[in-house]
């Protein structure tokens, strides 16, 4: 694990990073003893670990006493695209054109990255557990969109992780690895989702073995979540790593 | 307004009273300066004003700084049954043992209560606002089961109610009144009650005028709400009402 840069602002130390050839940022908040929940943070497709929405997100918990981590996942922010993903890409933006069925179409696209996204999250999860910064306290994932779609595989697969939000996707392509996702579960449907059908939104919520599970629903489209939800998501994880 | 008995414990006074032949109780936490925010209660079906789940709600409300009223709803806890309610509640278990739909069977029972039920909660606002513990603060609305189907009502007629925490029930007999409903709304769903179809409560929820709704949905039956929900309640009359 390489740090690239450094800063602090606010009581939250901000770190770059790079972990063979994942790039990433890690935050923990500054003056705390002992060790804090650390919490995993997923982006949506076309985002990356630096993006406004993520680091909003990232900065809220660091401030509520959450070390929090983010990755750019495969073919996003600093990582290298391939030709087979942007031949998956481009064949996503016409089918949407055409007015395909988003929820295959993504469903596609995530499945394309599961495998690399879930090692990478494995692999960044044991090394920032290593640093004196960090440590090994409770692990919780939110991903939302995109981020929910390579996190329910890396629940499916990751035993060190005990609560997670979740939301914004269908059922398609997930159905068999949210059968093994056990944790307690928030999960975010944005009601008037027009990427998202509202009957593949509950579907996926009821996939989840989770016996914990709270489905969140509000108005709006699909990016449209209220800033209080962030506020719940918070008092979840400290409800449930603390 | 008459007082009939007054205790205090654990910082919260409980005050006993009638108005009208409405009886009912009111919490107001001890020791606060200034007017606080004021929570309607509505008991479920066969219930009453001072069922456990009542005063459990209301102590916990009243320990977090809100003032809180409960009253028997017409035909429960100590106001008197009349033959036409007891015809009607003899139906409405006859139906269920024959499995007829119960939420017709709820929704005509509701209709019978909702119009003396609406008068009722109204005259108590009126008369505990004038109290000098209590005050012209904002006020809310909390009401599950029969709750809701007596709460839409009153929040269809009652311009002095500014938030609500509704929910466990269906839209059938209530689609006219949701939709005169404006105010901020915390909507929970039994995702397996057996009581309530799901499609009923998403309906219902779906039937609210209101710009800002949030769904809450958890695994179990109607009776199953997870202690956490009441949390959360909490911090959304909190939000809306200070």
């Amino acid at each position: 694990m390489r740090f690239i840069a450094t800063s602090s602002s606010d009581g939250v130390t901000e770190q770059h990073f790079t972990l063979d050839e994942i790039p990433g940022i890690l935050w923990t908040p500054d003056g705390l003893s002992g060790t804090q929940p650390l919490v995993l943070l997923g982006h949506g497709g076309g985002q990356h670990k630096a993006a406004p929405g993520v680091v909003a997100r990232a900065r809220r918990y660091a401030a509520e006493g959450f070390s929090v981590v983010a990755i750019d996942a495969p073919h996003h922010g600093d990582r290298p695209r391939d030709e087979e993903f942007n031949r998956i890409l481009a064949g996503l933006r016409a089918g949407m054109a055409a007015g395909d069925d988003p929820g295959r179409l993504v469903a596609g696209m995530h499945g394309h990255l599961a495998a690399r996204a879930v090692a990478a999250w494995r692999a960044v999860l044991t090394a920032v557990r290593d640093l004196d910064a960090v440590g090994t306290g409770p692990v919780g994932y939110c991903g939302l969109s995109m981020g929910c779609g390579l996190g329910i595989p890396l629940l499916a697969a990751e035993p060190r992780i005990r609560a997670a939000v979740l939301g914004l996707l269908g059922a398609q392509g997930l159905a068999a690895e949210a059968a093994r996702v056990t944790v307690p579960v928030q999960f975010l449907v944005q009601w008037d989702d027009r990427m998202v059908p509202r009957d593949q939104s509950l579907a996926l919520f009821d996939a989840l073995a989770s016996t914990e599970k709270t489905l969140h629903a509000n108005p709006g489209g699909h990016g449209d979540v209220p800033a209080f939800e962030v506020d719940d998501e918070v008092r979840f994880f400290a409800r449930h790593l603390r």
